[in-house]
């Protein structure tokens, strides 16, 4: 199987990133209802986990300790939830379904699905800047991250994506507006993400720039094989609505370019992502190389 | 006139608030339409800024430069902001005018206030957490007051009181439900503001204390005469729906003890305040003083 030694790496790191969200969130059942047993419903049994493993290989990667991005790392898991809820709700992608279940606002109703958005976003914070969550705390490095990632989550990239997306859809396609939404609504977050775990390890100015195009490239690659699963794929499968891009006039990078060629561009993307990893020893940047891969072969 | 030194020192405040809001601020037309114009939308002209005031006036006093609790206070305006738009939905309190004109989500639609409020609370931790604008940077202030923000406005504040307040709704009233939810909505980002000014200023634990237990106290007198000018008010007078505690069946202080004990009872609460201030001397603590009377005495 290709991706056994990467399954069993995202397995491991997967458990690490459950453990830890489930160690320090409230209990479910803390009042006032419902509104933590809602954070439970979004956050378990969660997607991939691709953006805190991310974050944790590329610490790993720079030599880091993993005590020092888990609480970075699950924050940006937090803050990927938050945007899914808000971005289900009727009166942006009107969603039903989310991972295989009804979206929040359907399982509780509006007003929850806005404040458990609210309440993830805000913990993520919160997590980040506990320093007693870190093994070895460095405030410099903790409040550069905790900038970068607002920026990566805010006016410099999803939400302004997300504004972009919703306000641009009907609007004709071009490869400017495509790049624009992909960039901020999806690649940021990613970019972010691996670029937080070198920050948190202490690694080098080069290695963080270098791990930072990485993330860029494998984020809009993920964001293209996005598209074309929407188009490609079944709700049974990836466990969301599909087809939707094309019945609401979402400006999708596969309605300009074709099934074919969108996949070629993913690709081309994951090869130039990957041969930025050349400064990094092959045995230690593996799993980096591999994720890559894997956002392109994925099937949901 | 009673007021007068307050009015002028709230006056020149406003100003170096509105100010710095203005010069860090992306401009309203910055792309994508319409994100920043409605971030100029809800920020101005504002309403008392009485949170990014107190923050100030607890940096002042404990010898602290207003350079260095400047984003501070910007970034919980932002953040009193952000509950104010969301809490105004159609899916919460659905309120159709704020500060005297209509709510963000009428102005333009649903999506854009849901977004707006993101982007704000997201601004607000990015603004924080950017050592550039500190006059001195002190990183372990910087991450400490980051941390209690966002205890304040989420799993440990403002958000949970949102919960409380809209799923109580039409419940019976008691003294202990009618606590929680002015304690949490309220009061903890009141009491953070001033906290967090004297954190700022790197001012002793003892007065941290004693400013967090003042605001705590003027948090609660805040919210005790909101229900009460909810009551005796008019739209016109306080730019806001009234009598909407009753009609919706929301628990509020005065349905449970009427106004004159509810006034008693704020009033009562000030003069606790006040004497809290006792360690400082009365020169240097008067805005302080003034400012948990004005809000007892304030019309809106």
């Amino acid at each position: 199987m290709k991706f056994e030694k990467l399954n069993s790496y995202i397995e491991e790191k997967k458990k690490i990133i459950d453990s830890w969200l489930l160690s320090h969130l409230p209990p479910p059942g803390r009042e006032p209802k419902p509104i933590f047993e809602a954070v439970y419903y979004a956050l378990f049994p969660g997607g991939k986990r691709i953006r805190p493993i991310l974050a944790i290989a590329s610490c790993e990667l720079t030599d880091g300790n993993i005590g020092d991005v888990l609480p970075i790392a699950c924050a940006i898991e937090m803050i990927h939830t938050y945007s899914l809820i808000h971005d289900d709700l009727p009166c942006m992608d009107d969603d039903d379904l989310r991972r295989g279940k009804p979206t929040l606002h359907k399982a509780y109703n509006e007003a929850i699905a806005v404040l458990t958005g609210d309440i993830l976003l805000t913990m993520a914070f919160e997590y980040m800047s506990n320093i007693k969550l870190y093994k070895n705390p460095s405030l410099p490095r903790i409040v550069m991250v905790i900038n970068e990632i607002a920026r990566a989550s805010g006016k410099e990239g999803m939400v302004v994506g997300q504004v972009a997306d919703i306000t641009w859809e009907g609007s004709s396609v071009t490869e400017e507006k495509i790049n624009y939404i992909h960039t901020n609504k999806t690649a940021k977050l990613i970019e972010v993400s691996v670029k937080s775990g070198a920050i948190m390890s202490g690694a080098s100015y080069r290695e963080v720039e270098v791990l930072s195009e990485y993330g860029r490239l494998i984020g809009l690659a993920f964001q293209i094989v996005d598209d074309v699963l929407d188009v490609t794929s079944t709700s049974d499968k990836i466990g969301k609505k599909t087809k939707k891009d094309l019945s609401r006039g979402k400006l999708s990078y596969v309605a300009l370019h074709g099934i074919e060629n969108s996949l070629k561009k993913a690709k081309e993307l994951v090869e130039r992502a990957k041969e930025k990893l050349a400064i990094f020893e092959e045995e230690k940047c593996w799993m980096l190389k591999d994720l890559a891969e894997y956002i392109v072969a994925r099937e949901k």
